[in-house]
């Protein structure tokens, strides 16, 4: 029966703008031809210390490719900055890499965001393809076009929307993860549901552990896949993805150079809370909702303890969000399930009252 | 009679991909209108210490302007680099600019080529306005959606396509300009003519100075205007507009940072005789056009001696132009005047005779 599903999944594809987001061994293979008939000068694969070690040689054994550059990159969101791009743009230029060159991004976000905009920028743009191998990065950075690195501490302050020529989701990648990395990508699935899927989002309500097989994953990047191809340069539909990211941006950005370091999914959990209470609030999204979505936050991540300083620090934050504009904070929030609105503002004093709801 | 042509150009509107290239009062006053009907959320004008002092009051007189923020890039190529680009996120970023703010880029090719990067990739892309002050900027680097930086000795390494929401030309600004600024725009004016417009290559080859007419900046515009169109991302046709750069970007780049620098236009000089007689060479260009080509390039631009020694360290420069793939080094050459070929490969004996015609 497990098998049988991974068969129907592993034949997919999922059609995005210019290119194609494939499956498992199908993937590879369509990978491996594509390979053979774009006659690239030069291919990179680009790494980071984590992926070089669990994942480069089960990549190198699914696909078929004679001569590559080897590029690493140190892994974690403190490393996606200009300081590493300038060290990967040198290596590549002093290896030759031209216009008809290709990066591979083989990683979690952090490669693949910061891979796509190297490749965007190098030479005006060179072809790139993201391989995936965390849970984050499958549901979300691989897909849809946006590049980017944090700058000082905002994140993606920096950035492009350039799409890459193909994805390939295999989650065996996902067995060389450690739990909390499942969680934090766990949290864009469970987004995903939120504010577009409701038979999902009632099946994953009803565990108390991140449930993440192939057929929700693929689900997830439908989902997702949905909304960019509405609206790619995020003007109106796109703004709902990042459904808890508003706030959940700023309470990772706050935690970046802290002891208290949160992954991004960690963050965004948070602030799917926070954002389900406004809704509460301000659409009269149902409570029981609210606190359903806030058990089940809870059981999956260790709840964070922020103090009403931290919490005014995080709302100062919130102004270099890249989804405000004219000086204004603007919210996604829910009506029901599935049903998100965007551009909603919130006074200081309700996005306090959530944070106490959180807390409480 | 000059009054009469001046009005003629001044309304006229040349049409690009997603945006216009206007002229005098009459772009000044589109400019107005669009700044008051777009509602950015925050105006930055772009100089340079030069623009700063010679054009920013003749500009702000020219607009209706109500509220806007000032940022200043040193001038000169040896400041188009990263660290200038991260100076300027910062006080972007500091003074709040949002998806929703505009650049208006007043200055030459460094000003727009790095203004256009940094607008290309704040928050994935905010709008820009080029308004070129150099006859450089208005015939080439204002017009056609390239943006860029240097990195290292390489000259526009990282870059985006990301075109501008309008142009506006005004001739006034070269009032403000030395001789050999005049001189360095002109070399790409009297390149647009030879690859696609002989009746402007007779006038400018008649003339013994450069010749610059607001008609002359028109019709440029228009050639580089008309290739751009048919091939954007410079896959075919476009690559004609490097006539002359392939060697003259490594010959500006060798000389970056030497006391001979060399402004662009001069270094194209150079590199227009050499592809020139390349063309000769091999695809029987006229020799009586390489001799007066030559002539007209002695009589407008000071002879640069370059050693044998100098010769071999341009040539290594040449593996990373941009117009390279493969290893191979890509020239445009002429079969006649206005009837240019590309990724043509010149064995580097031949190049070493083309410097020796040069300087002989």
């Amino acid at each position: 029966m497990l098998f049988c599903i991974v068969q129907i999944y592993m034949n997919k594809e999922i059609i995005s703008d210019s290119y194609s987001i494939l499956f498992k061994q199908n993937g590879f293979d369509k990978l491996s031809n594509h390979l053979k008939n774009e006659n690239y000068s030069k291919i990179f694969i680009h790494v980071d210390n984590n992926t070089k070690q669990y994942c480069l040689d089960v990549f190198l054994n699914k696909i078929q490719i004679e001569n590559y550059e080897l590029i690493e990159s140190c892994n974690g969101e403190e490393n996606k900055n200009i300081e590493s791009c300038l060290k990967l743009w040198k290596i590549i230029s002093d290896k030759q890499g031209d216009r008809n060159s290709l990066i591979i991004n083989l990683g979690g976000g952090v490669v693949s965001d910061m891979g796509g905009f190297i490749a965007s920028t190098y030479k005006r743009g060179i072809s790139y393809i993201n391989i995936p191998t965390t849970l984050l990065s499958m549901v979300d950075a691989s897909v849809g076009g946006k590049t980017g690195i944090d700058f000082g501490t905002l994140k993606n302050q920096i950035g492009t929307f350039y799409d890459p020529k193909m994805v390939v989701i295999d989650n065996e990648f996902l067995n060389t993860l450690e739990k909390n990395e499942i969680s934090s990508g766990y949290a864009e699935i469970f987004k995903h549901s939120l504010i577009y899927d409701l038979p999902t989002y009632n099946l994953l309500i009803s565990n108390d552990t991140p449930f993440y097989d192939l057929k929700t994953i693929y689900n997830s990047i439908i989902t997702k896949n949905k909304i960019v191809l509405i609206d790619k340069k995020e003007q109106k539909e796109r703004k709902s993805l990042n459904y808890g990211h508003t706030l959940g941006h700023a309470i990772e950005s706050y935690f970046l150079n802290s002891e208290n370091k949160l992954l991004h999914g960690e963050a965004v959990s948070i602030g799917i809370v926070l954002a389900s209470f406004l809704s509460y609030k301000l659409f009269n999204f149902s409570i029981d909702h609210v606190n359903s979505i806030k058990k089940h936050i809870n059981c999956i991540y260790k709840k964070i303890e922020i103090s009403q300083s931290q919490i005014g620090s995080i709302i100062d934050l919130l102004i270099h969000d890249k989804k405000n504009s004219h000086g204004k904070i603007n919210f996604i929030l829910l009506k029901e399930i599935a049903e998100p609105v965007y551009d909603i503002q919130v006074k200081k004093e309700l996005i306090k009252e959530s944070f106490k709801y959180y807390l409480s």
